[in-house]
């Protein structure tokens, strides 16, 4: 058993694409890479079958607020980690909570201890510290574990961002401290990856990328990105820390985004990448294709009987109509949600294997242009 | 293209129970046999791959009532009928949609001519003739259709049930005679099933099974059947009606039952069942497995981590445990219902085949009483 490794493979010739292998003790990952994101252990509609065999996920994303409330400690400890209690035996990365107690806003008190928050299943009170986030994570038993961090609303002054990031980075602290201090749970490697936050303030993103790079830590990730900012801003705070971050190391890029907006970080230098986006807009009949954008609710597709997407290779593209699951989704039944979750979850990872042949092939930025005009186009 | 034909194979040697085959243009099906219910198109919460590999559904159910209102009759004849449009390739039958108009209590309307009722969508109207059920059921395309009757409510008196059943026949005959004047739609033909009506009425019960035997059509149903009245009552009706019903065609119950009741019915002959039950309850928790019955939403259930059935050979049942399942459902994931409904629908599947195999071997009757002990235990 070995702690993760990045083998940086190829660097793209016109672009800031790069395309490796991360290796765990579950497993390769050849990044870049999307991970889904599987809430409460189990991604949304979808069996852990559809997902190594449809989707092709590699690997997978927990919620820890999620999962420390429903089933709790006791019953993920027991069962040996999540890997064991799902069956999902690739890697599995999990969040800090951090991001979802956010949320709760109004139910939620920060102190320089951790955050107080209460339950949205029956209004119990906790307390989220560093120390208790990094314990929990372990017990939970992802591979890749994320840093507590204070993730400060989208558009905050730099007063905020920069007390914000104040806060966030003793906690780091703290978080390395713990993890450093207690032993992995099932006989497998877990690794801690530190959050780059900061606004949309260069100057206070390059000071967290530094202080994240001095941890040394396995990989890197940047948060509090996509909160709200002009979609200019998010590129531009995006690339900024890419370029302040160690380039030996995976840049996981936290919550984003769409199809277009994973091509166009890619070529800044990102490696992975998770959203609730496929998901959720499938279950709300918005589809992401190969030729692009479907609103299936639309009556245009009431009688169009062609697959709904045969640019994909996976049975539920290949094989159910557009008018089938426009039925489906409008009936509200349970495998339209199935159908159009595989659809857009196969297709982000379809995204990042062709973006991985175009890193290797060199023409990765020629590519992701014309890419990105047939993915966003209203069909 | 040939019409439905029975092969009537074997005859167990300690009761009345039976195995056969029935042949349509869609292909085999063993009897006896569970048909898993697919309402408006999809059996909820099942893909058709799981339904093919893991169910091994040799033939499913369509409702007509709600596949005429959505996605409608224009949209499913388009498709070239259901199979069609969903991609199951194997046999369908449709009910009529009486049993669901009938259950619109107080929007409905019962005269001569058929039935008016208001749609649960959108409140529009409607009327459900003899002749336009025909027609309906013609476009959806099912392999095996439904006669269009009177369902009287369980326990109905008498006198009721008489001119119940005295409208269902003069229905009978328009149902035929539309039938028969009109042609096959999508290359494949289609055979109209006739139903034994008459409450809890022996000689009501009689006298249909001679009525519907008159019309000497390929497969014969049992309806009116487990709505209210004591299960004795009910297995003492079935029991006079396969008496009553010609042994060279298959015997349908329609909406029946538990895995016992279905039990004991194979024994007196009945060939064909379909029932909401294991999908339904499924998704409230109730688990129908090879060794008993399991409410999974009991705290018993918290840390078992052993596999839900392994008895049954699928990936579901096999590899997913209860401690899993039980968290999936009380957190209203939707691979939670997935996974119930596959596990109860396999074991209806797997109950028939071993009860084929019991009736081929000629021990059913003894099989049947230690496995139905077995199946209702509450674990």
């Amino acid at each position: 058993m070995a702690a993760l490794s990045f083998n940086l493979q190829y660097q793209d010739r016109g672009s800031k694409a790069r395309a490796g292998v991360i290796s765990t003790d579950h497993g390769e990952i050849q990044t870049p890479i999307f991970m889904p994101v599987g809430t409460a252990g189990s991604v949304k509609a979808v069996t852990q079958e559809q997902l190594r065999s449809d989707v092709k996920a590699q690997v997978i994303l927990g919620n820890t607020y999620h999962l420390y409330l429903r089933p709790g400690l006791e019953v993920l400890e027991r069962a040996g980690g999540l890997q064991q209690f799902t069956g999902w035996d690739r890697p599995i990365l999990t969040d800090s909570g951090g991001y979802q107690v956010f949320s709760l806003a109004g139910t939620r008190k920060i102190s320089e201890e951790g955050v107080t928050f209460q339950s949205h299943i029956d209004g119990s009170r906790h307390l989220f510290s560093p120390e208790y986030v990094m314990d929990i994570q372990r017990i939970i038993g992802g591979d890749i574990i994320m840093a507590f961090d204070e993730c400060p609303p989208g558009g905050c002054e730099m007063d905020y961002a920069k007390k914000s990031l104040e806060l966030t980075n003793r906690w780091l602290d703290r978080c390395f401290e713990r993890f450093n201090s207690t032993p992995d749970r099932y006989g497998y490697t877990q690794n801690l990856f530190p959050i780059v936050q900061g606004g949309t303030y260069k100057d206070l993103r390059k000071q967290s990328c530094e202080y994240v790079a001095s941890k040394n830590a396995r990989g890197n990730a940047i948060g509090g990105l996509s909160v709200g900012e002009p979609e200019p801003v998010m590129y531009e705070i995006c690339d900024w820390c890419c370029d302040h971050l160690p380039s030996n190391k995976p840049r996981y890029l936290m919550g984003v985004g769409t199809p277009w907006n994973i091509l166009e970080c890619i070529s800044m230098g990102i490696d992975m990448f998770d959203c609730v986006m496929p998901t959720r807009n499938g279950r709300n009949a918005m589809l992401f294709t190969t030729n692009g954008i479907i609103n299936i609710d639309n009556k245009k597709w009431e009688f169009d009987y062609s697959p709904i997407d045969e640019g994909l290779n996976n049975p539920y593209s290949n094989n159910y109509s557009k008018a089938y699951l426009r039925h489906l989704l409008k009936s509200k039944e349970y495998l339209g949600l199935t159908i159009a979750s595989i659809q857009n979850l196969a297709l982000y990872l379809w995204l990042v294997e062709e973006a991985r042949k175009h890193i290797i092939a060199g023409d990765y930025f020629s590519w992701k242009t014309a890419m990105t005009e047939r993915l966003k186009q209203r069909l």
